[in-house]
């Protein structure tokens, strides 16, 4: 059960939003909660929220339910945000410099340690504290640091010319905003935020 | 094949990739294209790709394919990106104000009207052109000018009790970026993009 292998996907794309809420309970003072209790605040099944603590490791006690602060670690530790995951950001337009100020990637233990980009007028300059360093020199990099994630946050019309770059430099995850699907090796995992059809979808639904 | 109720919510999804595809063909000077071509440059099934212009209500010709502006038109007609999509913005924080000056939106018709923040020192200041109004306002606002759509960026603690506020305001549409799924009346369409969860299936894929 406390295999990271073991746990489906979608419990941990809802697993954020447990560690939010025991978060607030833990600030509020409450040192134990029920799955049914979580369940009920999230409008999710019990049934879902036990299965889906249960991939923690963790076991509830009998009437109590789970302790809440070993929950919130143990929830952390499968999501690997017990440990920092140092990445690169590639484009510092303004999706990836509104992306450098937001607070939540502290939370999912996302750290950005150098933002690229090839405008000659911001490299060298700071965003949100990090410099701008010269798209020119992001493979080197990579193969230096050995940094094993890359947020894409440049244009439609680079993004597959560098995600070929990073790939081949080594990256190992790419999480791509770029509104473009990547063809790139197997090796590498990407994760897509795709803004665009999230507005097709929602347009569409509206029209109708 | 032409009622938009017809297209199912993947070809939707998938229409903005072909849009970005086929203007590019446009600006090249290509005048007709084959679904073929579409689906190979996509790395998609032809048959898919087939399928989804079929939805547009729009015929290939034999041999030639579709005409692209026409195909452009068309394809634009059933997103509804034919016509702006009047929106309001509520948070002028980093993501929000990021994603004012996301050029993708015009492309997609959106049009962000008003924009809508609690912090007494934003109140008055402009964020890429348009005027941040107290946050006391937009029940109003909404009920004046009957818009139907509203980006939420707002933090996780406020979205909840903001999301209710524009329900009986009476928006039609919100397009969610806050870290919580909002539990709101059936008569209003969420369309959530949530960060966290993607970076937790990103994170969990890479730590495996």
């Amino acid at each position: 059960m406390n295999s990271k292998k073991g746990i489906p996907l979608p419990a941990i794309r809802r697993y954020p939003s447990y560690l939010r809420r025991l978060k607030m309970y833990e600030i509020g003072g409450t040192e134990w909660i029920s799955a049914t209790t979580l369940a009920e605040d999230l409008g999710l099944s019990a049934i879902l929220v036990r299965k889906d603590l249960a991939c923690t490791g963790l076991e509830g006690r009998p009437k109590y339910g789970f302790a809440i602060n070993p929950l919130i670690m143990a929830i952390e530790k499968s999501l690997g945000w017990d440990n920092t995951t140092d990445a690169i950001l590639v484009g510092a337009g303004n999706l990836g410099t509104a992306l450098m100020g937001y607070d939540g990637f502290t939370q999912y233990g996302l750290q950005i340690i150098a933002v690229f980009d090839s405008d000659p007028q911001k490299i060298g300059s700071k965003v949100h504290g990090v410099e701008i360093l010269d798209m020119d020199k992001v493979v080197g990099f990579i193969e230096r640091t050995k940094i094993p994630m890359a947020v894409l946050t440049v244009p439609a019309s680079s993004a597959q010319m560098l995600g070929v770059k990073l790939c081949e430099a080594g990256i190992r995850g790419i999480w791509n905003f770029a509104p473009v699907k990547l063809k790139l090796s197997k090796d590498v995992i990407i994760q897509r935020v795709d803004l665009a059809s999230s507005f097709a979808e929602l347009s569409s639904r509206l029209k109708k």
